[in-house]
């Protein structure tokens, strides 16, 4: 089985980080494809930015032009999943829900730790959304820029930490999800330092895309996600990124 | 004051018809400069071509090159109106909240009547972000497309009221907003059929843009609609559509 | 186009500051007149003295013997906008609402700050009545009486602008909205200090008054709002005030 | 003890009706005395009429010059009951919330069935802000007016059942509560007819009067319904009804 | 009218207690018997235990071999009332619901000062699911566990008084509810302590049994609650506790 | 890695069934056991009953004296989940709560098509508590008991699509459920039937399971489902069915 799984910024190293987490959990037999968008920023932390990106990710996915079985959209509290269901009869798996879905079998309640405060709303509203808020403590901010995350890792991980703790105690979290795609691999020593679950979105949105497609299940087809209506579209695609 | 009317889609005569009703309810001394996206679909009735709509429609106002007051999106249901409050410091409107604002005035519940099935849970989605859907006593479709409301306006409009009548009588709305920018024009007749309020987007989102101009207010930059941070963006502006 | 603008309490001297703030915004043309209750207290911070102004207040339209074409009920969490909305055909504005509906507009969360801590829950649950609380931050008093506001602006100031700023910082509010009719004045200086827009519910409702009239809607007569049904009313009207 | 069981309307044969049922449930020991209000529509069935009825209770209430125990508000979904928590220092027991209060110990899901479709709404509004709508499966209105239940008490039964059963079968309510004080007396027979448990709220509001006075309870003074102010009041009390 | 009063824990002294405290408000007439379940733990304060307690309390209640009228389950927050109003045609009254549902006659919002931590999400989800949640505005651990209650009861009245204290000021309490069977008799101190009404669930369970027997009302059976279909159960009854 | 999947009923025949579906989606090197619980209902169609299975669960699982990684509770809609994750430090999997999750991956809507009509509170009330209702368009009820499922599986496929049907035309849900453990093996034929993904809750709450343990996640012990406090408990273990 092959997962496309898709960074939503156009950083290459931070597609590489989020490969090597899905390729560690992934099933014997499972292929991970890490895709970069050909356009848009070089980190999403806000609407402009996760709106383009989420063009950008249906552009990249739809250039790819090999088989595939699944697409992870590996972008915390982006735009722009919806319009992939539409455009492929593949499952396409959200790396926000993954980790949220998965959370709500570990506690009664869960927080996401993210990057910058400004992307919070953004969080909340995908949540909501995706009909898996009620549970949810609260989503809060560490104040590291995602690409803070890469150049000052210690720092990065005190900061979530101690968010992670008062999220915890105030806002009576029984499990924490990682609130941004760049911060894979990080969840181990963030589980030691807490002591409770700790949610990475990458991978349990890898194991969520290896059910789907072994279950033999894939997006509804008769509503909301169904194949785009034939019409002129101008600029697309063709005219992007290439 | 210059008020921008974008429409979502990229047939002109949709932007056209937008733009003249936008014109009937301005203020004296208030200009409609209608604007039609350079790249995206004929009409917008889905995920895809509504996010491919949130960046044209940004791409077209950043790409326009005079002074202007405030912006409204013409489209009911569409992504992309948090991207254009992160870019401008102008008001923004939406047409679905504005429609939904003023309903709310009017009556104790309402009801949207749109084109397709297939665009009903975004509309929904949409009011439910918006915080407007409390009162919302359904999102109907009537079947129609977005460019068979131009091509068969009889049909359309028996197809509208059979569906306000729905409303009215099983769902209980009290007032009914036409939800489609290109159903522009029909509140009089539709009103007259129905005997309840008829609220259209375009016209209701001119005299909340006029009145936010009017009272100074414009988006508020602490936080969600902050202006984008400073990075290396890839294929933006420039690449798109000229 | 006549607004009356009607304060819900028998202190002149509030009658004539928010009709002054009214003719402030007003469109030219547009004659604002400012009408005091012939009874009820001299200033409404609870329930009983709510209810009172409620009937105060359609006491004291009924009585006008000129035409008008919209009525704003210039109280702050008050009761009594829906009798007013039978009573008559020309739309009828709160201003709780209106400041609530246009702050929305603006940013992603809202809060209000109003006076004593004790009219927090009237406020709160006709906001909910109204469906506009799903995207209020919180309701926070300044602990100032309403006639405070009059003999004490300096102390008001700095008390509002206390609340506005927790409201900001702890609530995460992007938008105040000045919770008393009273407050009319302040939001420009209140702006200025809390960097954030500032609503003012008399002159948004004065903007939403005018724009429903432009917009020829007024509320709907099929259910909730009907007129009253023929029959013996004994005490109204001719019994109060006159 | 004594019970004051207050009308909301005028018609003095209504609140005759409505003591004669308190009575009959009534602990031995406990006085029930049945008050009109002095002024107010002869039935209410709106929102101008209840915010009178609302005033015309306080007054009535505050113009009885014997010591009480408690206050119970017969009218169903109207305004008020906040303002005599405010006024009183014994229980206020509404009859709305009394019957839903009730329904809910006796089945999953309750429905009422009241008079005119225009009175729905505020039936449904004084659940919601009671807290008490999440098990609400229907609010129904059998198309009766009030004074049509004294008149024609054979269609008046048809037509409530005829709602009962709806509420049952379609909306899934395994308790109905009769939504109207003048439906006194009827619930034996309804439930005769149903099979489901009926509740009356006239006399689930004297067992919880009762109640509240036994265990020595009553309105928390410490915010939301402490007395009001000291302040001027222009035309209360005096000038109403005597 | 006889009562059975079912302790869900195993502890004789606590049923004493608790038969005690019914025994006090109960109206002449009513006889309070008080039942310990065959099996089960001394202290109920998890979801193990208090899902053992459900079936022991109906196995108790099964074995009891008199005639009764109504039952009420005196855990807090306890699973299995359900079960109960399946196997029963009698009233079943709940202490946490009857608490919540009488402490929303009293003011606009309560708290539910209950024992350890890991109780207080059992106690939101039953009330939650029992609808009473819209108007509770917190539940607070006091840390103390139930057997301390028993063992230390000044040190008990301390952590109450201070987690009450907590509720009424930072969360707008105006009400509280004593969270534990085992805090019978304590609501007077603690209401002259706080200054607002205090209820004990128990004796608020009694004057609502009592009520609804006195009206003729018991649990409706036509869906939810009907009796189990006939069919083989192994090990249930006469396995358990004999 | 052996995941054991325990039925809720007593019927061994069912639980071979469930055993048999669930091996069919297991990943090469998971061993499947089926457990039957030693006492309770031979099929589990209400809250006694499935009280009295959330005990007998618990029983069976901590009876079981081989070690293994994950445990499914193989009943639609029935208590006992929480108590598990208390007693146990291996991932517990509830298969109403994986069929919603994995549902909520595919469609904008899911139904769940159940039993019978008495059994459709129960699971509306265990997806509230889970946070999985905000997507659910309905539970409906097929009318065949849980027995008849083996006994007439015709009959049953018809009932079930029927349903299905109504799901999707009149409730909008875009994924059907299958609301019985039961309903092992139905889905194929379902979705050729209805055209939308079917969702069979023991195979998707498989690969939960193991994604559960191939992520190094289990329940967190941090509050709600601690491991229960020493203490002593009368009748349990060593009584029940052994």
């Amino acid at each position: 089985m092959r997962i496309l799984v898709v960074n939503v910024n156009t950083t290459a190293s931070i597609t590489e980080t989020i490969a090597q987490q899905a390729r560690a959990v992934a099933a014997p037999g499972t292929e991970i494809v890490g895709l970069t968008p050909y356009f848009g920023a070089e980190s999403v932390e806000g609407n402009f930015e996760s709106y383009l990106a989420a063009i950008a990710v249906m552009d990249r996915v739809m250039a790819y032009d090999q088989p595939f079985d699944a697409v992870i959209q590996a972008g915390y509290g982006e735009h722009g999943r919806e319009g992939l269901q539409e455009l492929l009869n593949v499952p396409v798996v959200d790396i926000t829900e993954a980790a949220a879905s998965t959370a709500m079998f570990l506690g009664h309640a869960y927080s996401v730790v993210t990057t910058l405060d400004r992307t919070v709303p953004l969080i909340e509203d995908r949540l909501k959304l995706a009909g898996l808020y009620a549970r949810c403590a609260s989503v809060r901010a560490s104040g590291m820029a995602v690409l803070e995350l890469e150049e000052d890792p210690l720092a990065a991980m005190e900061a979530i930490v101690r968010q992670a703790e008062r999220a915890i105690h105030d806002d009576k979290a029984e499990v924490i999800c990682l609130g941004c795609g760049g911060m894979a691999g990080l969840d181990e020593q963030i589980r030691q330092r807490t002591g409770v679950p700790v949610v990475d979105g990458v991978t349990a949105a890898v194991t969520i895309a290896e059910s789907l497609v072994r279950l033999g299940l894939s997006t509804s087809k008769i509503r909301t996600y169904a194949t785009p209506r034939p019409k002129k579209v101008i600029g697309w695609p063709g005219m992007f990124g290439r």
